[in-house]
């Protein structure tokens, strides 16, 4: 049977509802929201964790640096997002809120697993109960756990994995091919997020300038979520783009 | 797939539904309601903040001092709106309440991001739960916190950003022009103030009247919520008036 | 894209819903109920406001003067309404309430605007959640606020504006079009009732009899709630006959 | 635009929804169902107040006497209704019910006005809110507040309006006709149970044996909920058939 | 308008709703289940009352004389059901309550007229809300009130009338037209049962066995629900029979 | 009218809804997976009460003896279903508790009536209520009361009836004629297994091992729920096939 | 009657409801996701019970060891699942929750059969009620309960039964036609896990690495969920290969 026919006798117009062929069509379209969204990137190493995205600004009015697509949600965890901004606003707030109730009545840093479960399970519900639409938003949420750095991915369905790397949006298969390339788990944190960028700069080439990219590291040893300051991020930028006019 | 296969199909008839492509149609229409409203403008310097915005009274019985599109939320915060006036009430009102609980409990202002998200939150909830419709309304919101100004725009769908200068109803695009070509971060109050009627006679013309025009601003310094009075403001009219016929 | 294609593709059968154009039609149909009401007029002046109404009674048997269409809301504030009657009775009965509670609670009676954003706000909640319909009534609310008499007009949406003078129902047009010729805010409370009077014959002709007219006044000075006596309604209303008569 | 598209395009398939042109379909149909009610009359004269009603028994099994179709809600207020009899029924225990618990909290009798304002308060949500339809009923409602006799009828809308003589059901134009020429306010009790019957007669002819009517007065003296004995009736219904005969 | 536009146009497949004619067409509906359910009698007399019913037991599997068809609500009350047995039972079991309840609560049993308006506004709600189905159950009730013999019959709509003697179920017109010949109010209670029975045995005929009858009298003096014996139903039924057989 | 018909205006599309002439569609198509079920057979006699049934385990990987297709509800109370098992054993569970509720809190076991009108009326609910389908079950359900065997059938509508032996699920009708040609009220408990053994036999012929029968009794005298030992079963169980196989 | 008229009618569009031959078509549909889903195999003999699982990780940047498709559930209970990760997770908490809340409650582990009920009523729940869908995925619970190893499997309705060898997911018949010839109760752990290995072998042929596979045991003397460590399945995995060739 063909997508078109569920679309013809309306089993995609329901959320709580399988089509005959097993499928949720509404967590599907879901997803192709997220295919639309920014693309995100993230690479775990020994030494840490790093976070990189495009922030896809294209109106110049807007005050650049005020646009963070990469999430504080404790000291030691990141997040960033593909697909609807405003419904991942809702799950970073939720996180940021569980992470600090967590530190005040445990007294010690929640751990990322917990963030990653307590966003899936909400996802979940939005996929099986009536008058809830799925959200339209996948995330990457990375954390240092003990001196274990961990990144995880979850999509609109509420399902998650561990990854060593990887990329969500628009560019999610050209970055993925690079990252299963490049991606070694002895690299430093600057060679990971040298990896990062030249991959937006082979997926959104020229257009890709210094205000579009939001990065985080978070140290291994440190756990201290960090932004990547301008200077730095503008020389990795300079070199991914002369290199990649080289290979042309 | 083009739009009408949406309508036809009905994916735009159930707020919390994505269509096949990933679209959430109801939230798109609401944008539509607020490129229909009335144009707002609002423009960021070192020396303040300022919002401008057609009036749009057509009716010679309204009390034109009665009518104003400039709310204030806080001493040290404003707001504007297009789009559905009510729903802009609503908002409006949610937030003056927000930020008075604020200054209660810890006896500090509140910031204007804290306002902001507050809203958007608000905004987002009603694209996700059935029963709701998005609200039709998009804002600007202006303050200055610890002498900083900042201007968000957030829209019906729940996002928002921070802008150096914006415009939002019918005019955005062409007022957002002239902001791009004109705005300096080092303007003063009073140039950001006649950049603003400028636009505003640059696309309502001879019909803009002083009656339709609500202006004001907060200085980074003094902090509070001033109206521009009448006398400066036909002064500015007239010049931008007078500018206009030279360039034809 | 015609009013007909949104009603053959149902954007009109569920009141939460947007139009592929941006449009609430529910609210619109609403509005359509009003302009179908009865004529109710009212006009602020120095000497205070007065709300003059066609009671619209065409069944003999009804007892004329137990036929209220002007409500007293508190000593200081008057309202009356065009569209449907028992909803007009479920808001007039709510600010009642809420004026009464306001007096007790403060020791000191209610502003007008207070009475009108409570109304307001319960309207536009009606044009937002599911399950309820628009409230298929507009309304004319006046008050003298410390010396100050104010007008405000809200409809089906929520909206509201003050006026210097307003008509709403059936005749609204014509009526409107004779306020902005003879309106003037020096006029006494004598000639304001006069000019009404003179609207309502004008529209409604020689079917308007002494019984079919409410009329209430409201002094600056005195802010009493007072019913214009018969007596004065006759001789104002032969006059203004009168005076129609002639212009043929 | 006419009922037939109202109908083909479902505006009449939700209660709290308008047509295009503004009406609310689902209450109009409700006012059938009260049109096609057994008749109901009521007079108000210095003396009192009377209703008088077609009981319409056809079953010869049905013991007459336990058909009441007037309702005491107090000593002096009485209720009758046309349309469907068990939504009357409710509306009559309520109205029973906060007469009981005025007089127990205030230790006076309620007033007439209040009773009737509930009634229609309840009538008017039903239109109003989902999940409910609109109440198929319209009611006459009679009593005497301080010595002065009122009647009071309400709709299925939830509108109300006090009548110096009403009729609903069936029979409402022919009687109201009738009333119209006959009434005064100077009759005496006697004179209006006359006039009811004559009415009674006059509309449903031959059928209209003594077990079909039901009649009760209030004096405005007494305040007290009196039904016409049998004889007397009796007495006034053969005096009505054989004056409607000398006509012919 | 034809009853078969309704179906076409959907006005029966929502239950709070009117048709363009003013019908509640579920109701009607619900009204067609009682016309097919089981024949039930009801007499009333100076000596008493009786119930009496057709069992309608055609399974030979299933012990007769636990089906119980009349069901006891208080020691001076009764009461039968035809349509939808298990809507029935339901009924019976909350009156059952009710009469308990008042029993410890007031010390003094229920009167018959209390049981029958609580059951009749059950019903009533069910044909005005939302979400719930209609009754399909018409009910006779049956008991004794200081001294006097009370029988009503109430039915989905939420209708009750006080009846000489009364039928509900498949039989109802052909029984009915037998007891408008033949009732007497000054019969025995004796009589009433064979009344009863030659009714059942007229329109049942042969089908009729002993099995299928369920009998009960509550005696005005003795207030007691009481089953008539087997040996006594059946002489009474062979009379009966012996007596039709004549007839042809 | 012909089903048919229903189906296609939509009446058994919603469960709280009649169609045209007076049915519940929902109700009876619920009772069609009834009939599809597997067959369960109940006998009552003097010396006491059996039920019997065929498990129909097919997949051979399934642990015989963990398949309990009896349940205990209480000592002197088991059931059995034929239908929705997952519905089935809501019920059971439900009846468990509150046997276990009425010999915590009365000190004395619960009588079958009671269990069994609690579960019907779920059932009745579930067929009136909006939200909430029938259950897809009937039960056979059987106890001894003060030494008297009693055994009930309750079906998806929650009508109950008490039977001296029935049948329910797919050979409901092949089971019955046996059983009303050779039951008797005298039988002994070994007679009643024997002739619900032969039924199975009879209906599920050879496919019938030992290992898809599940048979249990409660003597009159012990009250104990009791399940037959395997090796009599066997017994019985070649008797009857050998039987069987005569006959032909 | 052929499924496709099913759909074409809309019996599937709504949970809670039957089709007109008796199926619950949404629950079918869900069943087909579980058929969709990875291999799952649960074996129980005398020594304990061992979970083998595909985790069908096809993404080369996921973490493998990461991704558990086994889950723990308490000491001595593993739970698997086949179809939405996301759902099957929502009832492993669940199970770990209650296992958890009976220890400290009980101070004793709680049995297999208590989860396993726990889940099948909740997934029973989400086949009735409406606003909720049918729970997209069929578990295999394997316990140690006081010395005795049991296998459930539980499906979509919410139906369980307990297996002596079971497999759920896309290779569902081809495994369990290897387990009815292979399995014995007296084999090993190791010769259990060989058994499944060998059966993810058949089915997933060359595409089954080490990665894929997750494979647990517990002891019947032990209780301790234990995961097989890589090395021996390493060795497992080859020997089965190897077997799997020489076939051919």
């Amino acid at each position: 049977m063909q997508p078109m026919n569920h679309q013809l006798m309306g089993y995609d117009r329901a959320i709580t509802m399988f089509s005959p062929d097993g499928r949720l069509l509404q967590v599907e379209y879901a997803k192709k929201t997220v295919k639309q969204g920014s693309t995100a990137i993230g690479i775990a190493c020994k030494e840490g964790i790093i976070l990189c995205t495009d922030k896809r600004i294209v109106d110049k009015l807007v005050v650049p640096e005020s646009v963070e697509k990469i999430f504080q949600i404790d000291d030691h965890i990141a997040a960033t997002a593909s697909g609807i901004l405003s419904d991942a606003r809702v799950l970073v707030e939720r996180a940021q809120l569980k992470a600090q109730q967590h530190k005040v009545t445990y007294d010690s840093p929640i751990d990322t697993l917990s963030v990653v479960k307590d966003i899936a399970n909400l996802k979940q519900l939005c996929t099986q109960s009536g008058g809830l639409r799925p959200f339209g938003v996948s995330m990457l949420i990375a954390g240092i756990d003990h001196s274990t750095p961990r990144l995880y991915e979850t999509d609109p369905t509420g399902i998650f994995f561990q990854y060593k790397a990887a990329a969500i949006g628009e560019a999610e298969t050209e970055v993925e091919e690079i990252l299963l390339k490049e991606h070694r788990e002895d690299m430093s944190i600057d060679e990971a997020i040298k990896l990062a960028v030249k991959a937006l700069v082979t997926t959104i080439k020229d257009d890709l300038s210094i205000e579009r990219i939001d990065c985080v590291f978070i140290e291994t040893t440190k756990k201290e979520f960090t932004r990547v300051n301008q200077e730095k991020l503008n020389k990795i930028l300079a070199e991914a783009k002369s290199e990649a006019r080289k290979k042309k």
